[in-house]
């Protein structure tokens, strides 16, 4: 660890002026051309890989060569990005911009699962640990209460974005786990559609419900947890009784007459990176036990020890940085297709797509000035196989190059399969990532121009044995890892999310519109919102 | 109706030599700025909508003219697109590429709901058409069989890719009209956990099992249909009383010792076109009932009457994707991301994605010629409001303009709501659709950076009054007809899927490589192959 006393905002670099830059935007001009006979080699997928908590990470399918590679690690070298993540995990302001209001927080989402070896040894690291324990001990006894567990079987979870994407990516991720009698629901959107359906199949009188904010004011979860709550008085039951919150201390919802138990966080928690903490932590304990959550943060933990390696080689997560910035800024391709072949992970990149593009989708570096060069990709994605049935046609023979993260596993969570004509499922799953990842790379010469692949389209694979509790918490901190050290890299703070401020803003008068022709509010004039409104009224 | 007997070929024409190419290219030097002071007013809201079968397209929020839409139908009358559809719909051999061989077949999806007004007249399309309604006729007996509806409460539907996609988005859109009592369930992947984790949760002795396969040989399908079978067999049950296939006739599927009956599709309807074949309508009228079904059916077609316009303003499909190519070839935009603002469309996206992608994912024109331009773009999106609270940062603020394509509805489908701070839910969720297509185009100053945004940033919006089966259908044919307009200008052929193949001759080799290891079959060497395997291997 070098001298923590120096700020933050010296480690302001700004991306396109460091010397590492300049070395790779010339390599860029004739990058390795995986499709050309003889450069896909064995030897090749032999070298390019490395592996960290279980995870392998193999990139011989990427457009790099031994140069890029080198010239990778000093642009992470001059750019400070593992000082950077040491300074994250320590404890130290980072969220913010240099010379203007900000939210001025640390960023410890990596304290909600710092309770295994080699803890950080930081003040501000070590209180934020001592708080997540604290929650993390009050969960377990819930947990642990007879009253709970008799009486609840069903649970509801209310909350949107971060506080919904993740935690069912990661419900979903390890379902087969899931206590027997036990069953959960999801209400995240306004659309009174989704809550009246959950509402439709599940028993009150045994139903738990989460509900999940930091601020406690997101409207679509106010609004959802009222409509939910007055369910409940109609059938005669006490909400109060029936209800707890994930919150920050001290919020509206942090309120003992509407919810008989509140769970904290706190602000060095952005809610794209909770899901270790209590946001996951009720749903995923209350589902699978409190081991199996624990067994979670663990694999976390791991990772994020991973994360402070110097060497990009032993550095997971900088490692998949630094071939995204590869094919973002120098190869220039604006979209990322993230595609686990695995059921289990059927919304992992949509949580995926919330944490990198509300994390780097922006527009000025941390000093405030515009950045010059793009941010944070389009990140999209379904599983396979089904993907090769849905979209692959674009990926082999489109006129746009789409950079592939593949995710794939030895071994399949429920113990059935089938063998057929001499393979199993499991098998031909693994065929076919395998086969994408090669074919796409090498394409295929024909003399009809229809069944022609011209090759070169870059991707990489991420390679566990099974996915397990402990794998799931790396994977998942693999990521946050990855988005943060493309921010620090890049030097823009990907802990804020001011862009969604206009929306709201403009969404609030809009409704006030709606309650003003039904007397209730006075509102400011729209015209443009009054056309539209028209427009939906005249059908 | 033109002369028909002017052979298809004959429309063949370059999309980048066409004149209005030109015209356009200029245009988009100086396009609209939407953010420019007194640009987006009410008045231009009211001018830019057309509206078809119950669904409105507002596109005042696009960077168009009046001249750039002038040039827009200059480009599709030039290009013979309404012709072409024209033809497509009457059953020529549209899905080919002059001079190679190819799958030389007629389009035909709109024959699978041709059953109401102004039936078309053509032979190809009339037979068609009587084909299809010998199987809606069919499914009506089978649905009505009182041995099945009281011997069946679940279905399971195995398919993946057209066979799945299209008939899940649909049945989670109108899921408010489950009969009670009814189940539906869907194995897709071939990760074993899909089918394992579908199996715990029904209840064999009173599902039925729709296998769906075209061509009868989808190894996916094959190996789970597989999979159930034995499970039917594990319990004491015969799976052939309880299988039924939707399959092309005298496929492998099409075999009445293992499966008690066959629904017919036919080359003429491409998987990803197939919603409103049987691919759809069994699972759809078994949960739904046959009229749903049918009232799904009429919409459809009135989009495909709709479709057959020449002018764009009165041809909601040409129109959209006018403005599409507009975004996609003129001002480069290279994704585009469709946000229903509905519970009930969160799958819709996926599907679309897949009928565009692999429609329109084409590197070569109708003549066999590589084309220089940028075809099928990248389609990906999750529904509003979650969507503003997982990636609309970087939709607002990131470096990259993603052109978006709204949804919304004026009710929602559940008649419940409730009346919090003045408004409805779903008078929020219509609100804030509102505030983003204005707020992305306006955008906002500030003096500090981090809250500065910069607008023009285009969108459209479809808008209808309620979710039915009527409006599904239409939306549904919307997007084909949307898809294929795009296919016509860029005479590029959106009905083939040449570029999965190669993914499919290399996942088999390494499928053998596998059997190989277990003794069962002899295989290729594959080194590349093995060199992933045993990464696999070693953790």
């Amino acid at each position: 660890m070098k001298n923590l006393q120096e700020k933050a905002s010296d480690l302001t670099r700004d991306f396109s002026s460091l010397p590492a830059f300049e070395k790779l935007k010339k390599l860029a001009e004739h990058p390795f051309d995986l499709s050309l006979p003889g450069n896909l080699t064995p030897e090749r997928m032999k070298q390019y890989w490395s592996e960290s908590a279980g995870i392998k990470l193999l990139y011989g399918t990427e457009r790099i060569t031994d140069n890029v590679m080198k010239a990778l690690s000093e642009l992470a070298r001059e750019s400070g990005a593992v000082e950077k993540m040491h300074r994250m995990q320590n404890g130290e302001i980072c969220n913010c911009i240099k010379g203007y209001p900000c939210e001025n927080r640390a960023v410890l989402h990596t304290a909600t699962r710092d309770f295994f070896e080699n803890q950080n040894t930081c003040l501000p690291a070590r209180e934020a640990a001592e708080m997540a324990a604290t929650e993390l001990e009050k969960l377990s006894s819930f947990l642990l209460d007879n009253d709970i567990t008799q009486k609840f079987t069903d649970m509801v979870l209310i909350g949107i974005g971060g506080s919904d994407l993740g935690p069912y990516a990661m419900f979903l991720g390890l379902e087969h786990l899931k206590k027997p009698g036990r069953n959960l629901f999801f209400i995240n959107n306004v659309d009174p559609d989704n809550a009246a359906s959950v509402m439709e199949q599940i028993d009150l009188a045994h139903t738990l419900v989460v509900v999940v904010s930091k601020s406690g004011t997101t409207t679509e979860t106010e609004t959802n947890a009222e409509y939910v709550r007055k369910k409940f008085l109609e059938a005669g039951l006490k909400p109060e009784k029936h209800f707890v919150s994930v919150t920050g201390e001290g919020s509206p919802m942090d309120n003992l007459s509407s919810s008989f138990e509140s769970f904290y966080i706190w602000d060095w928690i952005g809610g794209r990176y909770s899901s270790t903490s209590m946001v996951g932590g009720v749903l995923l304990a209350f589902a699978f036990g409190f081991d199996v959550f624990k067994e979670f943060l663990r694999g976390a933990n791991a990772m994020d020890k991973t994360a402070l390696k110097e060497n990009p080689e032993e550095n997971l997560p900088l490692l998949g940085a630094l071939l995204e910035i590869w094919n973002r800024n120098f190869l220039h391709y604006p979209t990322l297709a993230i595609i686990p072949y695995s059921h289990a992970l059927r919304r992992f990149s949509a949580h995926i797509q919330q944490l990198s593009m509300e994390s780097n989708g922006k527009h000025i570096n941390k000093s405030g000035n515009p950045v010059n060069f793009p941010t944070g990709e389009i990140i999209w994605g379904e599983p396979g196989t089904n993907a090769q049935h849905s979209f692959y046609q674009l990926i082999h023979q489109g006129t746009d190059i789409v950079p592939l993260e593949f995710i794939g596993f030895k071994e399949s969570q429920y113990d059935e399969d089938i063998l057929f004509e001499g393979t199993t499922s499991q098998e031909k799953l693994l065929s076919n990532l395998f086969a994408q990842a090669i074919g796409l790379a090498t394409g295929m010469q024909n003399s009809n121009p229809n069944k022609e692949f011209s090759g070169n389209r870059p991707s990489h694979i991420l390679l566990a044995k099974q996915l397990t509790p402990y794998t799931l918490g790396a994977l998942l901190a693999y990521y946050e890892h990855k988005v943060a050290f493309q921010g620090f890299i890049w030097d823009i703070n990907s802990f804020d999310q001011e862009g969604v401020q206009l929306g709201k803003v403009l969404a609030n008068k809009i409704i006030d519109r709606f309650a003003n022709k039904r007397g209730i509010k006075s509102s400011e004039e729209f015209p443009l919102a009054d056309v539209l409104i028209k427009h939906s009224e005249n059908f």
